[in-house]
């Protein structure tokens, strides 16, 4: 039964290797002075980012740590939970931070091996990919050990199935802090990169005229800054969130379905063979010479089909081993969710690949100009839900029935919480190809502000046009695995409730049926939150980026010589404007999160709340998909054009392309991908405010 | 008991005031020539198109008729079935036809009357709208009156509580009849007229530099049948099937309330006073001359409001002497309903008129280019997503807990049904506004293309300006109304599958708990067919429009002296590719619409299609609103544009506005508006279909 020693083993392996893979990228060079110089900016203005994002968060957490504190005094919350509010986001913002760390310090080096070979670069920028996934589970699963000790310890005395139902339910707050986090690094940093990235484009490429990453445009740095605070530090808080929700979802779920502390004991365990086969399939990912698009991408794909073959294998013996012969659905719900997952990441390739269809017939509609263009991206984007929904409802139903729910209706739900797992079991390498793509971005915009040889930016192209595709993996798994977690969380709900009920001596009962009004109710207002939600985070984005635009223009005309390339533009000011546009909408959303499910609780009771969390799953599930299919398809599309098809670059079809990407880009990297975290932010403070909300609702 | 017959009798008296109001607007003269000659083109193209898509739903209608024949001789539905579902759509289409019909006749005399002076104008416009209005209600009325007695007689012989059911589930398939029709008119309509206003205006508006409504646009007559055959005949059939399933709805609940017939009673009975009110206030509605924009729509609101007050005071003694002072309740429910639909309306001219922020932001957005036009109009559409759902959530808990479904459930649920009803009950005229909308519209193209003097253009354009407000506020009805009826038709559906379980001895018993898998994956899909369903009408408006723009460029270059307006452009031919592009992709539309609840049905049962129902509902009421109002946005931001702000016509800004106004076309015309068309279609198919789905559902 010791078995959960392997969680803390495989985190310290993971963060073992984090080391090792940056000492490794470390020691390269970085190139010439003047790469350096521009590395340098550009981790500087990073790095200030982070300090003045961090403060913002501080706020935040201080105020909801004050919150719950009070509300420990009163016992509405166990003692614990404030604690493992604080350090959930503290972990998550630390991942966020060490991903971006190496991220920054590796895109001069990326560049510069590039000079030598592209296997060369794909190594760096995927070897700093792989710190950052290795930091999200290392640190994920670590804290989660930690705190199951301290807790295990403290709840001691405790009968077993009471013991960890104490546990399970701090280790919610813990996610709580982490979700908090994860939403303040995605939309704070999706507002940061898009803003800087329209801004930039809007005036450089569609005004004056200049290529992307040219250094005279003022917003160039704050747009590679963007890459790093947006698509890694951002991507790193978020995948932490869901990683760690997806596993604790579970362990809640271990007492209903009678599987006890066993049933802690599998979501932990997966987690660490999928640590150690991550590590492994890392060694899998190189290339040759001349590498085609494809064989690129065979090369990544290699190293995440080697771990998830890997994790199928031993998860068996693990199943066998501690749950026996007769739960081995359990493992069949593990293999759905590996499946599932893989499944997710192929239809968004499908959908967002300009080697596709459907990709290839948006630039098509480029030639009558950008209103179709956006009819049809959306279109696309709409068309795209339908695949991602039919394999999560394929998968919830069969890790339902296999692991036993039409029998025992909690041991199904169990099934589906532990498929979510399995789905993030490979997160340690999926995330290593993800969050390579915006290192290898970066690694262009040096190459070409440093004016390396044509081929040397020729390879970063050939490593960052794979970001699109593998970003619309990462950010499949993210929304995927919370459609999968959705339903445990609403069960973790009304098991807590329940429980909260008895203790308390409540008069309560649930009734979850939708033709409950409050339920229905709580449906519309769980979809309307999420269409909000993104439409304050779409927002942000135009309205930074409006400030750019005019910043840009500014300098142009302000600064004699900048256009000649004799005088240097104020890079700073770019930074600071997204900087400070970032933030300021931040704070609006967070308590937009937070204060949703209180006051639908207020006002409808755990009724409602429940409803609510359904309808934002729902709603919020396709609204993801479909923001991260219409902007990558836009994305590729706008690419496909400048490869010289439909009239290539210049083009009136280039141009209502530029306007599709430009669309695209808050709904792919800022929107979209944040709608995820918002759903389980809702659902952990609706758990952790539970017994608040039974003592002063209306309903 | 014997106040049905106020229904039959409401129903003929609105019939004889559209008779009445035809023939005065008949009598008047349709001016010179060339606006005859212009007028009757319009018809023909109306016509034409009419015709083509009767063939078009003949044979979806043959082939549904042919399939409930065969489920009726193997006992799965009533022998009734097949002639009620013919029915429903015969009425519903012939709603629509006649306010086509007196439309195209009265647009000429439209701008004939406004040669003379605008009230002429806004009494003829109006006129023939209220003949639109009242035609929808009173065939909806008649035919439920009809069905009722039939029904009524034919099942004379069984109990009261039993009879009620047979006639209700049997009047359920009329109104599936009528969603059939509507969602062909709806969105057939939508594709041609779309893709007519979006050809003709990107060729000669934005490529060529010709005015709107220009002669020598090929395309201009479609764009004029468009608005006749989309924005007229679309929406009377669509309001139609809203209007009768929102009576039926109720009257399928009355049993389970413990009102029997007097249940039944309400409904008919709210909906007769409602057409006295509406004839009433059609009187109310005149203006001066020299009126502004918002004395015209005080014009129109007196009548609405004038109506509104009429029924909140008639069915207080209707109520009081029908159920007695016990229920009172249920009229609080009527008046919820009323007062919802006041509201929404409102805040639907909020969101979408140039005289509030929202529409003011996005015009300004327009000052940096179209990607931000478009950020801000879907940002502006998804916020406003907000009001309407806390309204309808209000009217739901208010209707609910008044009518006393705390006590008793089912009583409750018969309470939100009847708000829908109250919420329907002005439609005869808050109809009549909206279809005046495209009347004024055309009668605006007339007097362009005609050449009549400038003053008559400009009356033209005051009664036209309006008609997007007044179009946004009949959309919110529509969607409004079936979001209230989603709740009882999902517990119609639940209470006939127990009926049916009952009777046939099935081992079933609803789980209709939001966690139970298969209701999760309903929501899920219900989600994603409301999206799929969005894309492929988008897809047809953004493919036929593409048709038009080479068709349209193609004229130009081929007609010698077009440009110069010596030779006349080939008008038909833009009506005919119109025409057959709008039925191209319909029979699969309706397919998606039919099979999504059969498919469902038997993978999951019917946990499953109760999911489907309430998650196409959440998801498509929000995206309803969203596209109605991002698109109502868009158009009103362009003529606030054109009006001589931020530049005016031919600036920059105005450039980028027409781009937004052309992704809103088929937001706001095609797909937004055929959502709750499409809900409750896929409701009534899963009532019709149960038996089928019970005895050979996997799950």
């Amino acid at each position: 039964m010791n078995l959960v020693v392997l969680a803390p083993i495989g985190a310290t392996l993971a963060l073992f290797f984090a080391i090792y893979f940056s000492l490794r990228v470390l020691k390269l060079d970085e190139g010439t002075d003047k790469m350096r110089d521009i590395a340098g900016k550009i981790r500087i203005g990073a790095k200030a980012y982070l300090v003045r994002q961090y403060k913002g968060v501080g706020i935040f957490f201080a105020g909801m740590f004050l919150v719950l504190l009070l509300l420990s005094y009163f016992k509405y919350v166990s003692v614990f939970v404030p604690y493992a509010f604080i350090t959930g986001g503290f972990f998550s913002g630390l991942s966020g931070f060490l991903g971006m760390k190496i991220a920054t310090s590796a895109n001069a080096r990326t560049a510069h091996a590039c000079t030598k070979s592209l296997n060369g670069g794909l190594r760096v920028a995927f070897s700093s990919g792989a710190v950052m996934g290795l930091v999200v589970v290392g640190f994920g699963l670590l804290d989660l050990s930690i705190w199951y000790y301290i807790l295990n310890w403290y709840y001691g005395s405790f009968p077993e199935a009471e013991r960890i139902v104490y546990i399970t339910s701090s280790m919610l707050t813990f996610g709580m802090g982490a979700s908090s986090m994860a939403l303040f690094a995605r939309v704070g940093g999706g507002i940061f990169t898009k803003a800087a990235d329209v801004g930039a484009d809007l005036v450089g490429k569609v005004e004056i005229g200049i290529p992307e990453d040219d250094p005279r445009n003022p917003a160039v740095i704050a747009d590679n800054v963007g890459d790093n605070v947006g698509d890694v530090a951002g991507l790193g808080a978020d995948l932490y969130e869901s990683y760690v929700g997806s596993i604790v979802s579970s362990c809640a779920l271990a007492v209903a379905a009678g599987l006890s502390m066993k049933g802690v004991i599998i979501p932990l365990v997966v987690a660490a063979i999928g640590v150690v086969a991550s590590i492994l399939g890392t060694f899998f990912v190189k290339t040759g010479e001349k590498a085609s698009q494809k064989m690129l991408l065979g090369a990544l794909r290699r190293g995440v089909y080697f771990s998830a073959i890997l994790i199928a294998i031993l998860s068996y013996f693990l199943v066998v081993n501690v749950l026996g012969k007769e739960h081995i659905g359990i493992y069949f719900s593990i293999i759905s969710g590996l499946v599932a997952g893989i499944g997710i990441g192929y239809f968004a390739e499908y959908f967002t690949s300009s080697q596709y269809k459907p990709t290839k017939n948006l630039a098509d509609s480029c030639k009558t100009g950008s209103a179709t263009v956006i009819i049809s991206g959306l279109s696309v984007g709409m068309l795209s839900t339908s695949l991602p929904v039919i394999i999560v409802g394929l998968s919830v139903i069969v890790s339902y029935i296999l692991s036993g729910g039409i029998e025992n209706f909690n041991m199904g739900l169990y099934g589906i919480a532990i498929s979510a797992v399995g789905m993030l079991s490979t997160l340690g390498i999926t995330l290593a190809t993800d969050a390579y793509g915006p290192v290898a971005d970066n690694a262009g915009g040096i190459a070409e502000m440093a004016s390396l040889p044509a081929v040397v930016r020729e390879r970063t192209d050939a490593l960052d046009s794979l970001g699109n595709t593998t970003a619309a993996t990462g950010k499949g798994f993210a929304i995927g695995s919370a459609a999968l977690t959705a339903l445990a969380f609403i069960a973790a709900y009304k098991d807590s409730v329940e429980l909260l009920v008895k203790q308390h001596n409540i008069d309560f009962a649930f009734d979850l049926s939708i033709i409950n009004p409050e339920v229905l109710i709580g449906l519309f207002v769980g979809g309307m939150a999420t269409y909000v939600f993104a439409a304050l985070a779409m927002n942000s984005v135009s309205g930074a980026a409006g400030k750019i635009v005019m910043e840009v223009r500014r300098q142009f005309k302000e600064i004699p010589g900048l256009m000649e390339g004799k005088a240097d533009p104020d890079y700073a000011t770019c930074v600071d404007i997204c900087t400070r546009a970032a933030q300021k909408e931040l704070i609006k959303i967070a308590l937009l999160a937070v204060a949703t499910p209180l006051v639908i609780g207020l006002l409808l009771g755990p009724n409602g709340v429940a409803g609510l969390l359904a309808g934002a799953t729902t709603t919020g599930f396709i609204l993801a998909v479909m923001m991260a299919n219409s902007g990558g398809a836009w994305d590729n599309a706008k690419k496909y054009i400048e490869e010289g098809n439909l009239g290539g670059k210049g083009s009136e079809a280039h141009k209502a392309a530029v306007v599709g990407d430009t669309v695209g880009d808050p709904f792919k990297d800022t929107a979209g991908p944040a709608i995820n975290i918002l759903i389980k932010l809702m659902s952990m403070v609706s758990i952790v405010f539970a017994l608040f909300i039974l003592s002063w609702s209306i309903l």
